[in-house]
């Protein structure tokens, strides 16, 4: 096979054809970062000349057990040596050398996940050369140090300390604070003892020879794929392990050149809030891996048009040219070399979904791209985050002035997070594995940190900017965070913290805000923030233009229902009546009804107390939705769920009549007890509820229907504009329709004639269990409508019982691989979505244009309701505060259907 | 529209022509009786003259609120015209009157469910003429009398006791022992009474016009149909209740005319063992009631060949006339006249399973039917009576010997049945419901009392013989029956029965013998046949030649397999391996690695101790199953099933920390507790059990793969030609069939490896859950073969707790007939059988020609069978038990597939 392996970023079209066309496979090719320093190359933005060894090269390299396939080689060889020509420099040559940076460069951007080496092709003859080039051999030394503790850590496997070691000592033998400080005798002498460390450790040298190092550096990025830390990433952000990476050979350009270099990372726009203005950090005279590394105070990018307003003018000039390019945000990295600007990357920039919301919207109103794209850019999870919790200002002045704030630091990531504060990830991991809620608080956070950033609560760090790891990876995964909190000493060994004369230690409580900054000392109460932010509400209208799918909520109070409806539900899929029965004024009454179900009076009574609350409860809700449909499932759960456990009421006789408690006390919990037992079902989820419940205790189904239409006639006679929709739930059989709907309508009529108004109503059923689906058509001889209660329709298909699952094996198998995804989170489409699509068919096959939906939690997934919209669902009945978020994804199955795309 | 509802008995044609030239139809028309009498006519034998009502026009009649349609009473009318031109006697003549019977007759012999009156025609002038026509003064007012008690209860709805009191007072007043000693005038003063008793009763006269009470006696009989009686007895036959009852109206004659005359009944082979010749009884100068109703000794049909061999000789010929007509066994109602013989009444004849297999084969023998109309005659549950218990013939001789033998009566249903006795139906079916077993003891039993008899596990009278009603509804039902033991006295009031010395009171323990007519004082213990029946043998040989579907068996010790293979099994189709974890010797192990299962290394040592008992299991199967197919399951239930409950563990914990117990024991129980509470589950069915236990367990599978193979390779090297097939239980996604199969196949040919032997070995799945139906394709990349667990199917399609709801709903849904069959007895077709179709389709698109079996329980339920032979399988598997019935169900299933029938 005469693949090609290796491209120069001057090679695009090359690497396109190979790729198949399209930017994706380029991308997949050559790496992200491969694929856009090709591009800017391609598009006269200046970029240093090297070439791309690709993802194919990497995956063949991995598959023949970490060697080089036949032939890869010898082609970056080829490059190494054509690069040479293009820049007139030799590896090796101390009169003129050649040096290449070495990068990582998968797909999809995995920030710090994988490695790098700057500085490769010095040597010790071409150090000395680069010291008379440059005539600074305080430069050349710290760059020849910067290789080789680089190469030792990532190619030779050299630990990080002992270096660190040398470091701490040099600056202590020298009286001075930073590096920075540290003059070029200094840095001959860590050189050295750098090489000494290497030697030791690796058991080898130092390599000498340019090429080998490329070669050795080659080999270290393609490992690095099935790093710990590099899989642990890819697991959480669900991409895929064998895509491979590429590794990019880039000429160096040096931002430590002296007071005319720089080097940064900048984003094209606020990444925090979106605004049209470039966003970023830089240092003079430094190399970009100090930037991010968050180890010295970087300055915040306006500061460069002052320090270096030409190459400001030029940086703002590409900055441009590459959202015009790319038609989305950028985050590049830069280099100045004595006044000279180079682009060493860019990418579609990470951003809060704030951020990301008004970019889309912007870009509409700048002509860059159209409604449907920037419908499509954003993820039903960014709108999420405008549902996120956020502090009670109340409290937040009160805590003020209690003195409980903290600090102030950079807010990052948005969102409210409160939590015990734990100062590792191991036992932030913990912690949260035990239930508890973490903040987890770092000086800085590497990438071994990401499973503790993954299961905290929020994220608190006192060095780091917004270009930091913790804020990019806060950022990602949605996690509230607050960086770069100067006034925090942390102490690791003590397991403390501290802020001025205020210690608090491991396991104290703390809330941060991730939109202020803001750290407090206390325990915050969060509110659910408003989400009528002016950007998202006109991407959400646009989305509202797009889809076919209607989106409804599930609710049971009035309350809720009037939220879901100012987040935009057009109708009710699901008011669960028995939430009612709770109350405590009612629960008395249901007990007493289950206690004496046999005898008709008594339960005659117990609903007639029953009836005004429920009626209160529909009116409410009916009146929330004037002119929106209101679906009300009648009760489904099983009966022993009102009455107290049986193990605790065994157990608690037991110990009555072990104290002699009064005989009459005894007597009436054994009466319960005996209740309980009669009620107990070795399977309750396949058990006595739903419709069987309802044909069983007719007259509880009954005294519902009624509740549901006297309210709905007083409604009506108010001028409300009522459509009640009532659901009987868990029908397996035509005959319990037949049966329980023929009662039921009698009872509605009976209202309405008592009344003397008539209202238009409904009469429909769920489709939750397997046989439900099958025999659609026979029940939609009877049902009106369907609402798939997928939860249920989940556990019966699948044989789990989720709240068993969820706590034991199926987290096993989801943890092991065997199920790529939670079927309660995302509808199984290839099983229960088979039913669903045959439910739908052979419902409306009996009752054309039958009025279809879910209202099982499945309804508030975008994966789902992509599902949903395809088997031809008229709605999806989701949590009010996921309304919006299915607005959108509705929106997005639509236009993804009719072909659209993000770019 | 001008429907005939009127059909002469020699008027065939054109009642075939309306119902559509099938006999089916036409039973469907005329009913049974009528089609027969009509049928009879034709072929010349005697039959009086007369007519059908049809039961179209009962079904009018009903459907009209009870009252005669337009144009039905004028056609009735005019058929009773032309009767009197046929007989040349006129009704209400007293010098030449027409006297008639009505009797009811639908399509399904329904015997004393519905109404009869005889002697219609008679009235005061009627009777004075006819004791002058007869000189018999005696007979006549016997008659008149006759026709008031019957039209008075049956018409008019009196009550039966004033009838009978007066008939005791007359028989006290004259000192006679029995009706037939009282004289004419004893006779005319009962009907004096009568009269007078209708009058008080009914509120109104006795009519006197024939026409009416012709009209008001056909009237009565349609209303019959919608009688309780009726109306329950089809409900047990499973009998549809739309299809009415014709009414026929017949010429009387008269058996009750002196000493030349008599009346019977009788069967034209032995009801009870199938054998050639005629059995019957019959009484000399009778009415044909009185023979049925058991009140009077009958004489066998025998004797009637010594007392009227004329007769008898042309009785013998109508009998073989009819059964080659019918090619069936014919159950007759005859009267002689004067000499003269008339048949009243055939229909196929009721008989034991036993004497059906054995007419259904001599009748192959004789050239009257087919094999394969022999095969299609016996029904599976027939079959199923040769599996009967009978009792252990040792004890019956001890039993004997000890004086415990009561008495014995006649054998007229087969079978042990061993219970309490209870006096009346309400009681017996009040004492089953409470599970108790009962025997009901009666003088002898009545239409009313049906639903003890089916309540009750045997029944025994001190009257009737072997067509009494008794004895007809036990052999129905399949109820062991003993009747007439005339040495049995009954106390209703005392609730006492005696035999000579011996007094039992209700609730004392009896065991009857329907084989023998043995009657014990004692419980005795019940074996199970010997099924080789060389008629039986014969005809399951048959069946084999016919059927495509292969009958495996359920089979988890090597006796079952021995028995099931004797009993025709083709292969073991389940052997569930956890019984085997429930011995004594293996349980504390099985708990104790319970207990420890994140300890390897307990587990593995558990594991050991467990092998050689599971490899000795399997070593015992496959050596019984010597060169046919066994299925093995690996482990399926959850775990805490093999652990105490935990409510009663929670309740000895509390009693023993307040006992103030041993703190080691505490402690220890404790664990325990805390083990139960860990793998406690609100929904077991649904949880950890089947594959998803193999995955968390993986040791233990792999310790039973081990076993099976162990077993395998010895008894291979011994010659023996094994099958194992490794079946995993309840996957629902591919991922799991493949992660186990990849381990447990590896450990098979690991021990293969090591025995140094091949065996030919499957692997493959129960398809139990809905799931593993919808993506059988994906499922059979990886199984070899399938198997529908449809216990489990069916509690997952139709989300139903087997266990839970049989004690609950499920049976208010079938008492309601919500439900018309329950799910777990036969396949539910369109939700199950929807699933498991699909799954054939898809399991074999993936790969043609897979072996998919069902090892349900449904694998022995005749008509669940049919289905399978219908959607393709290639066997069911049952328990050894039903192993006979499957062979012939799956022969009918075949044979119906190719258009054969029964007729």
């Amino acid at each position: 096979m005469s693949e090609k392996w290796v491209y120069g970023f001057d090679e695009l079209p090359a690497a396109e054809a190979a790729a198949g066309g399209s930017w994706d496979g380029l991308r997949g090719l050559l790496g992200g970062k491969g694929a856009n320093l090709a591009d800017m190359t391609r598009i006269g933005v200046p970029v240093p000349p090297g070439f791309t060894v690709t993802t194919a090269a990497c995956n063949a390299y991995l598959a023949a057990g970490e060697s080089f396939p036949p032939g890869l080689w010898e082609e970056e060889a080829a490059a190494l040596a054509r690069l040479e020509g293009q820049t007139g420099k030799r590896f090796g040559d101390p009169a003129n050398p050649l040096l290449v940076s070495c990068r990582s460069g998968a797909k999809f951007s995995m920030p710090g996940m994988m490695d790098t080496v700057l500085n490769i092709g010095m040597n010790d003859a071409v150090v000395e050369g680069m010291a008379k080039l440059t005539g600074d051999e305080r430069f050349a030394y710290d760059s020849y140090r910067r290789l080789i503790q680089m190469f030792g850590s990532v190619v030779m496997g050299v630990p990080d300390e002992p270096f660190e070691e040398v470091l701490t000592a040099a600056r202590k033998k020298a009286g001075v604070e930073t590096d920075s400080e540290l003059d070029a005798a200094a840095w001959k002498a860590v050189t050295a003892e750098f090489k000494e460390i290497v030697r030791k450790h690796a058991g080898e040298e130092f390599p000498q020879d340019p090429i080998t190092q490329i070669r050795l550096a080659t080999e270290a990025v393609f490992r690095s794929w099935n790093g710990k830390r590099a899989f642990d990433y890819r697991k959480a952000a669900k991409i895929a392990h064998d895509l491979g990476t590429a590794v990019n050979i880039c000429t160096m350009v040096f931002g430590n050149l002296g007071n005319d270099s720089a080097t940064g990372v900048a984003m094209t726009r606020s990444g925090a809030t979106g605004e049209n203005q470039i966003e970023g950090d830089y240092l003079i005279n430094a190399q970009g891996e100090d930037v991010v590394a968050g180890i010295r105070q970087t300055k915040p990018i306006e500061l460069l048009k002052e320090e270096m307003p030409g190459s400001w003018a030029e940086f703002e000039q590409v900055c441009e040219r590459l959202e015009q390019h790319y038609r989305e945000m950028q985050d590049v990295e830069f280099t100045i070399e004595r006044g000279k600007l180079w682009m060493l990357q860019t990418r579609d920039a990470k951003r809060t979904a704030q951020a990301a919301v008004r970019i889309a919207v912007d870009m509409v109103d700048e002509g860059l791209i159209t409604p449907e794209q920037a419908v499509l850019r954003i993820t039903p999870e960014q709108v999420d985050f405008f549902l996120h919790p956020q502090y009670d200002r109340v409290q937040v002045e009160r805590a003020i002035r209690a003195g409980d704030r903290l600090a102030i630091g950079l807010n990052v990531s948005p969102g409210a997070a409160v939590g015990q504060i734990v100062l590792d990830a191991d036992r932030t991991e913990q912690w949260a594995k035990e239930g508890r809620a973490v903040i987890m608080v770092r000086p800085e956070t590497k990438p071994d940190d990401v499973h503790g950033m993954l299961a905290a609560k929020g994220i608190l760090t006192s060095r780091g900017g917004r270009t930091s790891h913790a804020a990019l990876v806060a950022r990602q995964f949605g996690k509230p965070a607050v960086v770069g909190v100067a006034a925090l000493e942390i102490d690791l060994e003590k397991r403390t913290i501290r802020v001025g004369e205020r210690q608090l230690v491991e396991g104290d409580w703390v809330s941060i805000d991730g939109n202020t900054g803001e750290v407090f000392a206390t325990k915050l109460d969060t509110v659910v923030p408003d989400i009528n932010d002016p950007y998202l509400s006109r991407l959400l209208g646009w989305a509202d233009e797009k889809r076919r799918l209607q989106v409804w909520a599930n609710a049971d109070y009035p309350a809720d229902a009037t939220r879901a409806r100012e987040y935009g539900a057009q109708g009710i899929g699901l008011c669960r009546t028995e939430h009612m029965f709770f109350d405590t004024q009612r629960l008395p009454h249901v007990q007493r009804m289950i206690l004496h179900k046999q005898d008709p009076e008594v339960v005659a009574a117990c609903l007639d107390e029953l009836l005004p609350y429920q009626r209160a409860d529909f009116d409410g809700l009916f009146r929330a939705m004037d002119g929106l449909p209101v679906i009300v499932r009648l009760i489904d759960p099983p009966l022993h769920e009102f009455l107290p456990g049986q193990l605790e009421l065994a157990l608690e006789v037991a110990a009555l009549e072990r104290d002699g408690a009064d005989p009459a006390k005894i007597a009436e919990k054994k009466q319960l007890l005996a209740a309980v037992e009669r009620l107990h079902e070795a399977n309750p989820m396949l058990g006595l509820r739903g419709v069987r419940l309802g044909i069983h205790l007719a007259a509880l189904t009954r005294m519902q229907v009624r509740a549901i239409f006297e309210a709905a006639c007083q409604c009506a006679r108010d001028g409300v504009d009522v459509h009640p929709e009532i659901m009987i739930p868990l029908a397996g059989h035509w005959r319990e329709l037949e049966m329980q709907q023929a009662a039921l309508e009698e009872e509605g009529r009976k209202v309405m004639a008592e009344q003397g108004i008539e209202v238009a109503y409904k009469f429909g059923t769920m489709v939750e269990i397997p046989r439900a689906a099958l025999t659609a058509d026979q029940l939609a001889r009877f049902a009106q409508f369907f609402s798939y209660g997928t939860n249920d329709l989940t556990q019966t298909t699948y044989a789990i019982s989720r709240d068993d699952a969820e706590k034991g094996f199926l987290m096993e198998y989801l943890e092991r691989g065997i199920l790529a995804e939670n079927p309660f989170a995302s509808i199984d489409e290839e099983g229960v979505g088979k039913l669903m699509a045959m439910g739908v068919e052979l419902g409306r096959r009996q009752r054309p244009g039958m009025e279809i939906g879910i209202c099982g939690e499945h309804g508030g997934d975008p994966k789902s309701i992509d599902f949903c919209h395809r088997i031809g669902l008229n709605y999806v009945s989701c949590s009010p505060f996921r309304v919006p978020i299915a607005r959108l994804a509705a929106a997005q199955a639509a236009l993804r259907e009719q072909g659209f795309t993000a770019k």
